[in-house]
């Protein structure tokens, strides 16, 4: 694949300095770039890479004078990039029509130009919208209903009557709609709580891979348009997810936590049950948070406090030997004080 | 589906106060209880969402006075409401017999009234008693042994020798018997020690969705009767399990750690190789148990300390800077005092 | 299956001492040994089990005089025991060809002597090597490479353009070459970043079971020779891993970092995004990893600092109440000296 720098410009709305007709033949990060290459600056951290890049071209906020390549000008380059790298990626294949081999329950209503890969099951009253693919070895149990323009990687299993939306991406070995993890004890025994709710995912929603979602005891849990998932994540039943919050790898979300829009969460985070998350909060990885979060605030550390303290507290604990030692000071000098004061007397 | 209130009392074996032939059409929480749902009151604090619940019907365990409706009186609510709820849940359907496209080897004895989904894989030798339910994309290996009324959710794979007990269930996903993770360094290189033991799950145990219980070296891993298992949960080779334990989401059990009977592990917990934990421990979320826990103890942390300690340690971390500031003006005065106290003399 | 000491001793390059015609039926423990069977001996601590052990035959450095039965002196007894291990390892059973049920793509090249399982799917343009096997459920995309001898457990994902060395093992319900992490926010959206690059694990590597490894956004993902990953180990885009690394379950490596050879990571360890750790380095269980760490360094806790100044930090962290009253036990007494000082004035 190859492309002028003028068909790119135009797809971005750009404009070149330079050479308009160059032959750009794939993308590249600065540290990597070589000859037909494009990149992008917009970090002005990493201006002695743009002056090493081997790149032909930079996607930049700004002309520059220590670029010697062409450059394309666009008011954001990062998004500009994430437009230019769609060109180049590999091509992604997409089995066409309904694969002999794969289950399609006679009852089920399949969309048009529908891919559906070999060993998927499809159950009774499932509804699927246009333009979805379905990888091998995904299981969508009875009365799920898909939107369009929806992908599901290999392996996932999405159980009885969740709902997904369109333009959803769930990654490999994910599991939708799993049981809640409710018991009552009965003596010393534990007995199930039938969950018998279900999981909603709305609109433009990625699910990382081998993540779990469990469905709901009653109601549903319910991941809101836009949200992102980073691998192995937890969302136990009934939790609420607002929209375009970003979850980093391995968080788990405790039952019936509610969390906000534009919420970003790391890796390794633990927010217990009920717990309320308010917008916009930003949570350090591997928190731990037993408490509400008020609106716009930066938590960190277990337990969870403000992200600033936290940056004192963890440098303290480390100089806890110190500060020991200081302390065994002192009572060896209050010691010696008192004796003093009293022979002085 | 709808059941008149006098149905579900005897049910439960219960009472009813009010007009025992009121339709009940389904179940909800308090707080989202509607005309014709039955919910149950069993914690004071939450007398107000009785008082404005539109629930037709309650189960109390004694009659209230400030609820207008019907209530049916039991021993035990909660318990009661599990019951009920079991009427409501959506028809879980079943397969009917062995899918022609799965893969079911001649040597296999399959029980009577077995559900087999397409895309499943039953090894040499493999037995499997009877109203078992083996969803799509279950790999089932050489000489396993599953009881009796067992369900294995989509994507599970139990590898060759495990033993499944009856009414036992797994969530999709979930891996059982893959190899412990056990290696001996010869020079710079780690040598694979063959796993040549296996796992073996008793009766009534729950595992959830992506766990990975890992086979014995030599031996057996074991998960005992009535074990239940959250989400994502790591189970290291030769760990035991008593009885009754339960075990939050993404929580790590090392290699022959020995956990006891009537456990309660948190999320996230990691618990150190060859560590015993005694009966009725509880252990906190994110902790790290290094240590052995003795009887009933409540521990948290890491390291794991008595719960009681941590609560108070971990709000003095967030108070270290304080301290620190404490300590430092100690230390100005006492460089005072001692100034003082020498000039004075 | 049976073997003579003598046939034993001369796989393992060791010498008999005692009746070399004894028969070795099986191997075990120390603690578990029984009459036919042969274990090992390389750690002093567990001397007294060797007293009470019924194990036929021992596997030792040289010889001991506090064990009756038989002996074979070797260099590296537990090494030795490996080998030992492998002729005593239930069968593995290795499916015969290739089955009509799994999808094989016509433009693949596949080896000698491979076995591809039912419901495997292989996509266009795959090369695989001799001796491969795929069991139930693998996914393998477009134009994968893999080499000769590498085994493939059930429900495993490897996606499009990944590539995989010789010897390879992936535990089951593994996903490889998952989109990575990547996006880039739009006013309050996340638009998401084509990840176009690739994930390659070289020879020896072994990948625990429900692991998630993501493509690179550019270039690869990288595990070199000879890496072993645990179970639920997350490893994010553009990471590299040296050789002969070992990671412990539920452990987590942020984008781009950079792990040394021979580099041992305790479970649940986070390492953040862009992190480079050395060769040798150790990393204890939990720990939380932000910063370099140099070569051959021990460190733990969070934030990770060196393992000796953790061991202490822990400590003081559970005695805080006491430091907390000592240092108002200080304040008091100093009141006092301050005020008697001036009234003494």
């Amino acid at each position: 694949m190859a492309f002028t720098l003028k068909e790119i410009a135009d797809m971005v709305g750009g404009e070149v300095m330079g050479d308009d007709q160059s032959m750009i033949t794939g993308i590249s990060s600065l540290h990597e770039g070589s000859k037909g290459e494009i990149s992008f600056f917009a970090d002005h951290r990493y201006k002695d890479a743009v002056k090493k890049t081997m790149a032909t071209a930079l996607l930049v906020s700004k002309a520059i004078d220590f670029f010697e390549g062409s450059q394309i000008v666009v008011p954001n380059p990062a998004l500009a990039y994430v437009k230019v790298a769609g060109l180049f990626a590999p091509p992604v294949s997409k089995f066409s029509g309904l694969h002999p081999t794969a289950f399609i329950h006679e009852s089920s209503e399949i969309g048009e130009n529908v891919s559906i890969y070999p060993s998927v099951y499809v159950g009774e009253g499932v509804t699927i919208g246009n333009d979805v693919t379905l990888f091998p070895g995904v299981f969508i149990g009875e009365r799920v209903k898909i939107g369009n323009n929806t992908r599901v990687y290999p392996n996932v299993t999405i159980r009885h009557d969740c709902i997904i939306g369109n333009e959803v991406i769930i990654h490999a070995g994910s599991v939708i709609g799993s049981d809640g993890f409710g018991f009552i004890r009965d003596g010393s025994v534990n007995i199930k709580v039938p969950q018998i709710g279900f999981v909603q995912i709305d609109d433009l929603v990625e699910i990382g891979a081998n993540n779990t979602i469990d469905r709901a005891a009653l109601g549903k849990t319910w991941i809101k348009r836009g949200v992102k998932t980073d691998n192995l994540v937890h969302v136990a039943h009934n939790v609420v997810i607002g929209e375009d919050t970003v979850i980093v790898a391995q968080t788990a979300l405790g039952g019936s936590a509610q969390i906000g829009k534009g919420v970003t969460i790391g890796g390794q985070v633990a927010i217990s049950d009920h717990v309320k998350i308010a917008d916009g909060v930003m949570i350090g990885s591997q928190s731990g948070v037993g408490k509400p979060v008020s609106k716009g605030q930066i938590v960190s550390g277990t337990p969870a406090m403000p992200h600033r303290l936290w940056l004192k507290t963890r440098g303290l604990i480390t100089r806890l030997p110190q500060a020991t030692e200081r302390l065994r000071n002192l009572e060896r000098k209050m010691a010696q004080l008192e004796k003093l004061f009293k022979k002085d007397k």
